[in-house]
């Protein structure tokens, strides 16, 4: 196991019925501005409970924000906050939301263009404090310190980390997951699988609990996967759905391991330049670097194969050609779809991509070792 | 899954070398009191690194907390504190010692006798802020709010929680178990195994996660206990032993799911009355908790027999007979005796226990339905 520092201050406030409970999580003497994304939340009744709950609060509000938060709507919410004296940032919906504002919240301690900490890995460490009302399950955000930002005009996507973004609590009741658009279920389920499996299918670490307890989320994943596929008012399946999202990236699995992340880098570049959901460019890239990657991963590629997915026939070559295609397989039963053809992207992304990494000079993956080069045939792969 | 509020605000610093940190950990302008046991520390070399890494802060020190840490002389310890103006405490010590200084930190903050908050469960929400350097894997405590005190002179063992004695930070250095005794390797690997069962082997919370996770520290330990008896000095076996001690019982496995605590509270009257180790009697007891309390636990110790000791034969009675054998068999398998008659106790203390109960009028179990005759029953199973 290697060394590490870990810390994680967020409060969980989890179960139905408890958006009631902003009333006494947020002291009254702050000025509190809500933030929210496309208005989902006046269908689904969330905002008018937390409405409810902050009656006798100082409450502003900043609707609009988009999946994959843009930065340019967010710059705008840093001004309003900045006209308003905002000192209390209550995010109200998903990983988008909640990334956006941890941006805002960011900025509004920032002097200068608050670009400069996207753009390089500036150390940022002061934040207007923040918390959130989770609303989709898939990106972790509301509990963690991390947020990724777009910025369309640059067709960049670049993230931040900051130990002042920990939400001071995050409220999830599972029945908001109820009237979730499909799509938005299989991505969340996606992105939630990946995110174990980058922190998971690394090499050895001799982290035995570590590994089962990523092995713990997988397996409920593909449990209650097809479950909630055909029905999503169950609170259970939802329950555990919205648990393990917010388990596979809080840093509880992260211990004393390897990370990988090539996935996710590589992905964030598919939704740059072409707009893709986040968990579509996940499940089209992961196969790739597995496919590409084996003989780093091969240890863990077998382990992953036989104790989340019961594959113990045939050689270990064989195996791990098998996790490979179970991995795929699992993510196309989601309905979505697992190679750049099904959204028309070719040679001409591929090379952008790869030209990309050339240019910011750093290598992807666990041991630091998937060049330019190696990212290209990552995504020939999966063509 | 039933609702749940989390919080776990403790910094953990774990791997070797890990010591020297305290310079920067505590900040200089704090008086520090440096709290520990029977001098353990001073043979294997952690008495030395605490004071190099605290060379340049105020130290003071407090020695002699004794296993089950005692009431008269945490009260002396309060005492030293007051007159040198202690703004700091630094438990140095394993699960007792740091027990003990989570008692002078609540007690240093409490007006009047502080035998009424472990009388009672009074709130406490106070305490001087309070860090640990770990150097006993089992209780879990430097990482959580609890503290379990001992008063001979009443033969009384009793606890508290407080949310202000969560350790701002605990450091953990798997080398330290190199020289410990191998008994309390063996008993740190029982308490570890029961704070996990305590939590996991109730009913069906259709939480899978927390069901996997429990499952997982068990199956580590399963795993590493004969070879932590073997060879102490294996860094991957104490870093996987020490790691699953601290996540047994930090409240990461406990999210949203009933608890049960029945073997606890009993073992702790066994040390009331006869000052047998904490491990000791947690081994002894829980075979009798499982056996007699089976009905209401049959799913979870099905599952538990076969996910964590692979028992899938035989029909549903069969298999919870194999499983809560393998249980025992598993304690003994670590030179603990695990029956009453091992220790010399027989009639007079079971009915001294009950007694006890009777008169707090409580009921134990996760479902409160343990009356003081189902704990005769279970002592009496025992025997």
């Amino acid at each position: 196991m290697n060394n590490f520092i870990f810390q994680n201050p967020t409060k969980l406030v989890f179960g139905k019925g408890q958006i009631a409970k902003l009333r006494k999580l947020i002291p009254t003497d702050k000025k509190v501005m809500i933030t929210y994304g496309g208005g989902s939340i006046f269908k689904n009744g969330v905002y008018d409970q937390v409405k409810e709950a902050l009656k006798n609060h100082t409450v502003t509000e900043f609707g609009g924000i988009e999946p994959n938060p843009e930065y340019e709507t967010l710059m705008h919410c840093v001004t309003e906050c900045r006209e308003k004296e905002i000192d209390y940032l209550l995010a109200v919906g998903g990983g988008s939301v909640i990334d956006g504002t941890k941006f805002v919240a960011t900025a509004l301690k920032w002097e200068g263009d608050p670009w400069a900490f996207l753009e390089k890995p500036i150390p940022v460490t002061e934040a207007v404090p923040l918390a959130t009302v989770l609303t989709i399950a898939a990106t972790g955000s509301e509990m963690n310190n991390g947020s990724v930002i777009s910025r369309r005009e640059r067709k960049e996507k670049r993230f931040f980390f900051n130990d002042a973004c920990y939400p001071q609590f995050s409220i999830l009741d599972p029945t908001v997951l109820y009237s979730l658009p499909q799509k938005q279920v299989a991505n969340g389920v996606i992105d939630t699988f990946i995110h174990v499996l980058e922190q998971y299918v690394t090499f050895d670490n001799q982290a035995y609990v570590q590994d089962y307890w990523a092995e713990g989320i997988l397996k409920t994943l593909v449990n209650i996967a097809p479950k909630l596929m055909e029905n999503q008012h169950d609170y259970d399946n939802c329950s555990n759905f919205m648990y393990a999202a917010t388990m596979a990236l809080n840093g509880f699995i992260a211990m004393g391991v390897a990370q990988d992340w090539a996935t996710h880098m590589i992905g964030q570049e598919l939704t740059a330049l072409h707009g893709l959901d986040h968990g579509v460019t996940l499940a089209i890239v992961y196969p790739g670097v597995a496919s590409v990657m084996r003989e780093d991963k091969r240890e863990k590629l077998l382990q992953y194969g036989e104790r989340v997915f019961g594959i113990n026939q045939g050689s270990d070559d064989e195996r791990i050609e098998q996790v490979i295609v179970a991995t795929e397989k699992f993510f196309r039963s989601l309905g979505v779809g697992t190679r750049l053809s099904d959204y028309g992207i070719g040679e001409e992304t591929i090379n952008e991509i790869a030209r990309r990494f050339e240019e910011r000079k750093f290598m992807l993956g666990e041991k630091g070792n998937i060049t330019p080069d190696i990212v290209k045939e990552i995504l020939h792969h999966v063509k």
